[in-house]
């Protein structure tokens, strides 16, 4: 016997609607490329997404076929985000510091009819679109007056001729809520990138999810600067989570350097902002030499790769911001866990809290989480005891696109939980903490050694403004870590120095054998450090006695 | 093209399943109907559900067969709303107030296979088992010894021993949410009581906006104390929303009154609890004639009629205790709208926000409402316009049980919105406010008189403890109202003292004809006043001049 409810598919332009209807009046603003602040409403963005959806219509894209983005957080891309996927077609950004060649395979894969690109890469596209053929029409982020007659490009039209002599009146199509809305593919390591293809249903109840008091706590009051891009996961649904509950959006475009983001959040009244740890090193960097306050700031999500504990202990204890530390994957929606007390630690200070904070947190309903051995068995919810990380819920993945292979693990209940590549400890409270990627873990005389873990206390000297840890061969012990280290400018230390700094907080046999210098550190295009790169910067070095 | 995502149908399984794993260790109290407290945790509770979902199978009800309870708010109630839909049965909460008579006529129209009581309900279920053939199994909430053996009662069992013996371990099923989960009969004041039959989809989306910073707030720190019961909506969804999270929850058993209800709230240092006017108006009288505090409730959710004004400042300027104004009906599982703040208010202080939470607040994403008028036409928002308030949404009733009508009004794209019967504005920003239920408005000289403005009025008024205004038939303005007054104890008012007191507050027309004094005033089962019986009463009352 089935319930007698009202039967509404989740639908992402439900979001859009709501959003229109209830919060109308609400800000979205953005910093542009060309420098300046552009500014309007959710009704505003709505009545746009309507004419993106006629437009996608009028193009001939047909239900489920590909409008890609290479565009930086903006009010365009935000009216792609609602009118393609609310229109039934699916949204593709791809990151567009992507190598052009990757850029390509991806593109074709895809099978993109319409490509949306932000002016700053118009020399990119100018590179590749010859090798598309997929793509019928690209389209220019720019207004009618700005588009360039020599671009080379056939069938290339400015977005604001392009929607702009559609109507902005556009009934929301109604279809199965499990349909394709969006896609991403993963900047793996190794192989072909693989896309995820996220669904209208995920994408509703993910937003739930990202919205609750224990993860971002998002309310319409609350003023939301994704600085996480919009084709990285969907800006980790915050463009969506804001529609949910009405809260405004301010987007900073291509300037993500310490002194923009700072002015954008004083300018805007920003009360919660979303990034990765480098963002928020660089912003720091900032705020400490011009010894500035936030004004509104409160609260800081923090994902993408673990945060230091200086680094949530400078936001809360210096700064007066609440870290959120998360954990998630493209193929996760990418919220899996977050950080917030439970109220055995209410009567903790936020000092004392902080140590706690290293670990990424708990799960969100929807999601469930284990950790498991070599042998598939289920391992100790301890807190110490290491295993690869699984998770299921309705917005993790099942199978990438095109067949390239759903790699679930059954369990005996024959549900498929998704290996994240990740090793994790989770305690007894359900605290989970990333160890490592299991391809970055140092595996030295048969032990483990996070690498993380020796970044993390790296991060803690004074001295040291970006730290990564590899693995270098051994003879006798397999691998040894070496610790790669930028400097601080002005601030001195030596290898000595740095390896004593280590005595006091971990096993011996886990310190680094080496520190190497150097003048920067290669980061990837969502900001995390290339390990593969040191790798292969550091193929013909030798430790030292070896 | 289908997005690629896992499918994971939302099950109310899924809630207790979460509970246990990421917050087993979160206790549970129950006030008992013996008066003692009990106290364990979600990792028991779902245990114990485990247990409940084998008994249930073991006494051979089918999938969707319905399992009644005429419980008090308590765990094993909650076991049994675990327990029964998880293992994909319905769990049917019946009103223990109604009449015998409604209650056979409820119990034969649900079928019900299985009944569980409270001791309290002992005398009733003696009264009625006899006319309830479809009952095979009657369940005594109690310890196995002690069932009374001379109860009459063939096949009746204690619950403890109907659990018992069976294993806590259990593989919830799988199946389609969409499946029937819960069952609740509406007071309805006219024709036979209609069942409203949530799904699992529909529990699962409902308690995500219940949870939402703009509508509970709830996270895993609170301590949640449903007042309202859980045969009435499912107590607003709070189980699910306090699983679903991992809250603590604190059960008041059969004790409402002001003084055990505040005892509970302080012992268990209750953070947020949720129930009728009425209710509040007697935990006000307590603590405010013996000079008690709040220690750390500081939040009230306040539905089931509409809040007045004073009730709201009192909580919040005396008591520092946030007053949370929402909305709903049975049929609309029930939170359709919850009074949260926009940015717009940031710079108003909590007193000169006060007056604006008369309104029932803002829909909750997942819901959308309208109002219209006679012709079926839209109203403006404009926060003056009366208007039929309709409601859409996937926890919105789309039909009643058994065919008992599908009340639905489609609106131009064929969607079906559930007419609410209540009139209400809406204003610019989206806040509803409840102006009447259209059965109670006072129709006179073809303008319409809220009866609820004028019973607001009167209960400002410090000597009034109890207000009710109903139309009473008139020859020229075919309505007049008439207000209805229970005086607080020991403050004198006379009948033309109340009435001056309207005269700067309302417009002439529309103040009172006439005060009739009386000693009390009969609520209904859930707290509401009950106008028919008023009306009754007031069958042989002349108007004064008539």
């Amino acid at each position: 016997m089935l319930g007698l409810m009202q039967d509404h598919p989740l639908l992402i332009s439900s979001l859009i609607e709501f959003a229109e209807r209830h919060h109308g009046d609400r800000a979205i603003v953005s910093r542009r490329v060309e420098g300046d602040i552009h500014r309007y409403s959710w009704a505003d963005a709505a009545r746009r997404s309507c004419q993106v959806a006629h437009a996608v219509e009028a193009e001939g894209v047909p239900f489920s076929g590909r409008v890609a983005t290479l565009a930086w957080n903006g009010y365009r891309h935000l009216e792609l985000y609602y009118g393609v996927s609310g229109a039934g077609r699916v949204v593709h950004t791809i990151n567009p510091r992507l190598h052009p060649g990757q850029l390509i395979w991806i593109v074709n894969h895809a099978e993109d009819q319409v490509l949306c690109f932000e002016t700053s890469f118009l020399p990119l596209v100018q590179a590749i679109h010859t090798h598309c053929p997929t793509v019928r029409r690209w389209v220019l982020l720019c207004d009618a007056d700005k588009l360039p007659h020599d671009s080379g490009i056939p069938n290339l039209v400015s977005y604001e001729a392009w929607i702009g002599a559609q109507s902005d009146r556009y009934t929301w199509p109604r279809f199965d809520e499990n349909s394709a809305a969006g896609m991403c593919y993963t900047s793996g390591t190794t192989g072909d990138p693989k896309a995820v293809l996220y669904s209208h249903r995920s994408t509703i109840l993910h937003a739930y999810g990202v919205a609750l008091p224990d993860v971002t706590g998002l309310s319409a009051c609350d003023v939301m600067l994704p600085v996480v891009p919009m084709f990285h996961v969907n800006a980790w649904g915050t463009p969506y989570a804001a529609a949910l509950v009405g809260a405004s959006l301010v987007f900073p475009g291509p300037a993500l350097d310490g002194k923009s983001l700072y002015e954008l959040i004083e300018a805007e009244k920003v009360t919660i902002t979303a990034g990765v740890p480098t963002i928020w090193q660089m912003l720091l960097a900032h705020v400490s030499a011009n010894k500035l306050r936030f004004s509104r700031l409160a609260r800081l999500l923090i994902g993408g790769s673990a945060a230091p504990l200086a680094m949530i202990e400078t936001f809360e204890n210096d700064y007066g911001v609440k870290a959120i530390h998360a954990w998630g994957m493209t193929e996760t929606s990418p919220l899996g866990t977050a950080w917030a007390p439970k109220a055995k630690h209410m009567d903790l200070s936020a000092q004392q809290c902080q140590p706690l904070k290293v670990k990424q947190g708990r799960a969100i309903f929807g999601v469930d989480l284990k950790i498991i051995d070599d042998q598939g068995h289920d391992v100790p919810w301890d807190g110490k005891t290491y295993g690869d990380l699984l998770i299921k819920g309705p917005w993790i993945l099942r199978a990438y696109y095109k067949g390239q292979g759903s790699p679930l693990i059954r369990d005996e209940h024959a549900l498929g939980w998704f290996p994240t590549g990740d090793v994790a400890t989770i305690d007894a409270d359900g605290y989970m903490q990333i160890t490592d990627r299991s391809k970055d873990v140092i595996k030295s005389g048969g032990e483990w050694i996070s690498s993380i873990d020796i970044e993390n206390i790296a991060v803690a000297h004074p001295a040291v403004a970006m730290a990564a840890c590899v693995g270098v061969p051994h003879p006798k012990w397999d691998e040894r870590p070496v610790l790669l280290v930028v400097k601080r400018a002005g601030i001195e230390v030596s290898r000595e120095e740095l390896l004593r700094f280590y005595e006091d907080k971990i096993a011996k046999w886990q310190i680094p054998d080496d520190v190497i210098f150097m003048d920067s550190i290669a980061l990837g295009a969502t900001g995390k450090i290339l390990k593969t790169k040191l790798r292969e910067q550091l193929k013909d070095y030798k430790l030292p006695g070896v």
